[in-house]
């Protein structure tokens, strides 16, 4: 049961890579970012935690497309007037989504192919390194849970340290305002904590039994990140145990049924 | 304008204080912070960010209810049937509240007075210090945003040094499981920072202007508390810059009209 195993740590210490190259299409992570710890001098230890802005992860995998190669299916062209968007790339969110929950002024509420509910599919066409203005898009990795652990193997292999690694991405919510980290991929730790059976200070069952915590390392990471990721899209977490079980980004999704905001 | 002076740290130092005792009505938080500082050799500075549990804020500040003072309205029993409550919990939720939202299975989210949407109004009945079971509840602070300048001020008066204060507590989200820390009351930081106007690395404007700073610093303080919060509720962050303008909890708040999840 992930969660038996945790216990929350009294000290966290936050360091973004500073160094780290502009990624391309086909570039390794793994090394980029070994190279990037190298030079400030950080050695990976076993249980640190990697947060991954997903621009860098949907680059290197080949997530860029251009929108001159979308063609708009009607529903499409009638989104992107309702929304003062680009029908192509209303096209893209479309092809991303299982469900359109909500069309706003500018924006659409999906649910992602993932699961994920969150604005536009994920699809961004900001900080994407192209000659044309607004020419190309961006979309989320296929798989970010494989994505992540494909990473952990890869780190695993030049450093023989088992890290952990979270692929974070910057995402509106229900009911307030501004973007918070969330966790898109997860490996080597919980994504969500179950702590069913526990007891609080005074030993009564605890009241919130699940604690997200992909998620809030997700947003810590953010915190070191800026807005503008792209100069800062690795953030290594030191202080959570080694050896967590390992969870996966679905855990974090609500059952539709069980969701009350649909 | 939040956010025109704000620059993401490139480090973050997250520490928990381990010696803060018990929390009892009447209580001042800030010599109890700061000896506990002193037991662990921390010396605060200009420009740490203290994250505190609303718990122990609501506990100084009297909160506490006893449930067999509280009578219960018709519809607070029509609710606490269909949701498995206390009739009197349920008359405290909806006494603390503006509007009921959604009735789930055991939950009621609702649109708290101070502005937020949360599940049953953030009335707790957990690590509540208590002979008897289940007889008192713990209401959200009066005032959270006043509560923490309040703590601020406290901290300055007895270090000399200004720091930042956030009130946070672990809510539910739309979408997702698990609770994550969120921002109540913010004093001595932005709450929002606003981008506007902000170029990404190549030069184009950035598509999300809106960061919930105190929101990620709030999950990130959670994440050293654990969620049998009382045993650690205050977690200090080192790293952002000092003297950032100040915001408050309410600029978080999504406009209902803007809302597409009420």
């Amino acid at each position: 049961m992930p969660g038996a195993d945790y216990t929350a740590p009294s000290q966290l210490e936050l360091v973004a890579l500073r160094s780290l190259p502009m990624v391309k299409t086909g570039d390794e992570l793994a090394p980029l970012i070994v190279t990037a710890c190298q030079r400030q001098a950080w050695t990976l230890q076993h249980g640190d935690v990697l947060v991954v802005a997903q621009k860098i992860v949907s680059k290197s995998e080949g997530r860029l497309v251009r929108l001159a190669d979308v063609t708009a299916s009607a529903r499409a062209i009638e989104l992107a007037a309702r929304t003062a968007k680009d029908p192509r790339l209303v096209e893209l969110i479309l092809s991303e989504s299982k469900a359109v929950l909500r069309v706003g002024k500018e924006v659409i509420i999906v649910e992602h192919r993932l699961g994920f509910v969150l604005a536009n599919a994920g699809v961004d066409q900001s900080n994407v390194n192209d000659s044309g203005a607004d020419s190309t898009a961006l979309l989320l990795p296929e798989d970010p849970d494989a994505s992540a652990q494909g990473l952990q193997r890869g780190l695993l292999a030049l450093t023989g340290r088992r890290v952990a690694v979270i692929i974070n991405d910057s995402w509106g919510r229900a009911w307030r305002r501004g973007v918070v980290g969330h966790a898109l991929g997860v490996a080597g730790l919980p994504a969500l904590l179950d702590l069913r059976g526990r007891r609080d200070l005074h030993g009564r069952a605890l009241r919130s039994t699940e604690v997200a915590l992909a998620d809030e390392l997700a947003a810590a990471g953010s915190l070191l990140m800026g807005q503008a990721n792209e100069g800062r899209p690795v953030v290594i977490a030191r202080g959570l145990a080694p050896d967590l079980t390992s969870g996966q980004s679905r855990d974090l999704l609500r059952p539709p049924a069980e969701d009350l905001f649909r």
